[in-house]
């Protein structure tokens, strides 16, 4: 049995984690840290996982040594900024204990290769660029034999995993033109559990709104990053999200000019052939299309692919579970690889449909 | 007091006419009808509408003689196909009782002015080019004189309305290349009030999917006619809709490139001149987006422009009431013009949010 | 035209209040308040009221003397506690000022007759017992007459509206026991605009629960005073409310022992004949239940009447809506009463349906 | 491993337990039936389950030979009235076999032990009375024994789920009078899966409605001879069903006048105490309330205790997932128990929240 610390509980990040520990056979969550909930159990802030034993974990405060002395892994579910240093203080614990340890950072802190990219779109400065440079991009389904020796994996963001596993087989087959367009759509756990005006029930409901709209979300230097690295080529594309009111799923609709005469059948052979062994990644048959639900409360990500014959547009849609895929339990499955488990245990979910 | 029919009060335009139509100060309910409803009152059948005076308009079969003789106006709410035999025997018998009469079809049957585009898109022959050739698109904002004139209305489809005010500008001061994506959501009276599974709550709620991806919806030709003519010119655009789960509610995110060098202030400007007059055309200020809740059960398109400057787009977002402005608010607008009433009457009301 | 105020625009009592004042065309919004968003338009903070005219009126810090000067009527939707002091003090300044001016009440603090009951529920000592004597209960169904002459009306609250309505024609012609239950629904706006977890999209959104289970909550002594009140005996009742995922809406289901031999067509027929002349009261024919779409963005009030045989019980069931009849419109019924215009100006809304 | 049939996959409940059979260790889906989808592959009907081996299974029409020689175990999600004739054949078929089979029946038609009374609410007449006599009821957390011995196991309805484990312990402990008043809210699945205009999105979202008011609903005959039972006595309940606009979830708001001098502490410590060894039943602290999202997915059912002292009243509140809980996750429970597997094998989820 892994013993696990979870700093930052009380986000949907941190909720989702607790929820998907909460019956894992080998990981056992034995710190959860929270400023504002410390001294509470588990099961007082989320009642649903009372009768567990993990709702009878009481909520500490953050304590550098203890965590990094008690624990084999530790999830990260605080805000950018905050976790790069929380890591670097526990990795250099961890270094003076002579302690082997794996951290999932959920924040975007060591996702951007480039410490001066990420200054640019995040406005702070990077004070961990040692470990920044060590840290794995945690998309299992494409860097599983990394992750496996990693200490420090940056768990992707929720946009940038439903884009990159979308956009990979068409750029690595060279199928489609660099002119590409992602409109996003997100279900609102992806805003967060902080109290604010924008994020009230009464401000979402029977509503949908487009935000951050013409290349303005952080997500897109991610995309760009993996999809560049991943096809040893300059990526750039426009990356424009839309509020959702449902709770959980990503849906994205991207676009982009064929740029060879190819026909959809062989398209979607070759995304079938890309993914021909990842688990979570399901190419729909031809005339099929993704929808948020079918992958509710599960790892998979679902692609749709389509041509519009018309302006000769590949047009690829593809969803996740923000919260699930898109965070924590893809944080979970960076855990078991990372601890040597099989990558699903305990996250082989089928999807809660309906 | 103006005399009306209605023809199909079943589904939800009927239902939304019949709602407007309950205080109307001008126009009266004076025929309703449905095979299956037949008999009701439509306040057994709509039990909102209990306690107006047209609560007690008893349903009856359509019969072409009596609601010809005693309407001057008649709205169609049935579904494409069926309204072009309906409106050719109204104005046969119109014709033949030498009676001047109004006619607004909230079906697709008389607004593609092409027969042979519209009978490759719809799969079905047009049996009434001669009142094809005469119907006025009913799109208020642009051909207000046409309508005011015309006595046969082809009011336009939801998606078609925001899309084509959302274009409008910027393709006739020729700012953008025509390589047009629209990405449209819609909100689910779109689907109608059919009894069908896809259509079910448990079907809808908590979920998010595209459909007819791929230049396949039906909106795509009259969409294309309509930017074709206004600006003198052949416009292609992908067309791809998605379904929300909202009831009243669209909103289109259309991406086009910049075809010239312009600032997005000098854009905001053009849009703002262009509909300088337009009562029911918001455009927002620069960084405003449009929300469906700002325009729901309201006439108003609220469109809002941005660019993305690092792949130089042009991303316009416009948001109607696929209902109210996309369907039964702008079939009363027609009327009102058609009927010499000022384009208002009954339909000015504030937005419902929340 | 009647110049208003409003104090404290910011919550969706004000928000709702703005929306209505929009198309009013007899009272014009001159001023309103709001301490944090001092300076803004209210089109800035409302986008759906941009284009009208109230979307050009800039929020102002609340200014006694300026308010009480130039407005006839001023509405307050501030938490109680803030509105006593308020009215207060407008009364005083009316009073210097030699000005006769009417004053609306959002608040609960006007509503409670009794200072002593009034704080044992709300925790606050009454200070302006003067006024609270004077002060009018605004249900204007029932007391059309007094509110007519008023200068202070205390706006009802949601629950109580739904609730008297419904138990009054049965309380007062003795046909149920005095073993009352109120099993309450409502919608999220009626938990406030203000920021926190609780009242969160991804809190409340496909989730349902009760709340201030077994007589908590603070509407009990509301509703039992008017009940008594109305009734000239004792009423108790148990008050459970319960939150539900919609916007706006309140239905309760309200269970009491039948007191005598009589048919469900009878008490019917009493229902029917108590509401003969209210306009914005639906007694559904039997066999009908109210639902809160049927009366959303109405004053409507639906009652339904139900006999469980098995058990003797009257089971009532009622729907408003509780922004509008619950709050605001019901506001502004209060202000036309009092101002000397027909009740129904500007709110003689069709139920926005679907 | 378990060979399973399912007969009638295309309703809410055959969906539901065609998702928790997907990854069930010990029993596998070899039979799936369905009139109107026969010859699809499940994955083809329900694209969520793509990739797992149940997706491959292919829907045949029903015959009664294979089954019944092929399956250890059949679970039954089809109409009542159908129902019983099925479940004749098969136990004919199998004794004829000499075969030993086990059968879960979802409908309602071995619930009621008395078939008059059977009749007299579902007006059908019972023409398997021999198997009724032996069908046990479902209810895993009071019946366990004898389920693990049952052939035929009536699964409990959704409503009655939530109302007998909330009402048992006060009955069982006399601390209530027989004045038992159910009001009841269930998501929408509970509504089926069928086409028809009153469950479309459009029809329930933001909405809510009272159905079956006044002691009318099927639901009722059940839970009054499961507490008749319990008990040893003859109880009568109001029950009042309402409809959630949501997918999952029971919330039953249950008020009964107390009988005795007691403490809400000592209640509470009754119901902890009769409950103490069911894993799937969790009594809240005092002053917690069950929410519908807490049960989400999940086979609990949360109850919350509180007293109404102005009334002297017991309201009991108790929550469960009407699909899980209430229906297919129960069955699977039950399969597990009279298979001889460990009750929770693979349906120990934590509940989906949010």
């Amino acid at each position: 049995m892994y013993q696990a610390g979870l700093i930052g509980i009380t986000g949907y990040t941190g909720m989702e984690l607790a929820r998907i520990l909460a019956t894992h056979p080998n990981i056992s969550l034995k710190y959860a840290t929270s400023r504002q909930e410390n001294g509470k159990y588990i099961e007082e802030l989320y009642p649903f996982l009372r009768s567990y034993p993990i709702g009878k974990v009481q909520i500490t405060d953050f304590d550098a040594t203890t965590i990094t002395k008690e624990c084999d892994i530790i999830f990260l579910a605080v805000p950018h900024g905050t976790a790069m240093n929380t890591v670097g203080e526990i990795f250099q614990l961890a270094t003076k204990l002579n302690k082997k340890i794996k951290v999932i950072d959920l924040s975007a802190d060591f996702r951007i290769k480039d410490p001066q990219l990420f200054e640019n779109w995040y406005q702070i400065k990077h004070n961990q660029t040692a470990l920044l440079k060590n840290a794995v991009y945690g998309l299992f389904d494409l860097y599983e034999e990394q992750i496996k020796e990693a200490s420090l994996i940056a768990n992707p963001g929720c946009y940038p995993t439903a884009s990159i596993l979308g956009l990979y087989p068409a750029l690595s087959h060279n199928i489609i033109k660099k002119d590409i367009i992602i409109d996003a759509k997100s279900g609102t756990t992806g805003a967060g559990r902080k109290a604010q005006v924008p994020s009230l029930f009464c401000e979402v409901y029977d509503n949908f709104r487009p935000y951050s709209i013409g290349g303005k979300h952080r997500h897109t230097p991610e995309i760009e990053q993996e999809l560049s690295r991943l096809t040893q080529d300059t990526i750039i594309v426009s990356f424009n999200p839309h509020l959702l009111p449902i709770e959980r799923g990503i849906l994205n609709t991207i676009y982009a000019p064929l740029s060879q005469n190819i026909t959809l059948q062989e398209i979607h052979t070759l995304y079938q052939k890309t993914y021909q062994n990842k688990k979570f990644i399901r190419i729909l048959p031809l005339g099929q299309l993704p929808e948020t639900r079918n992958v509710r409360g599960s790892l998979f990500c679902d692609i749709g692919i389509a041509v519009d014959n018309r302006t000769q547009k590949l047009i690829i849609t593809s969803a996740i579970d923000n919260l699930a895929r898109g965070a924590s339990m893809q944080a979970i499955a960076n855990a078991n690889l990372c601890l040597g488990l099989d990558v699903d245990t305990n996250i082989n979910f089928a999807p809660v449909c309906p």
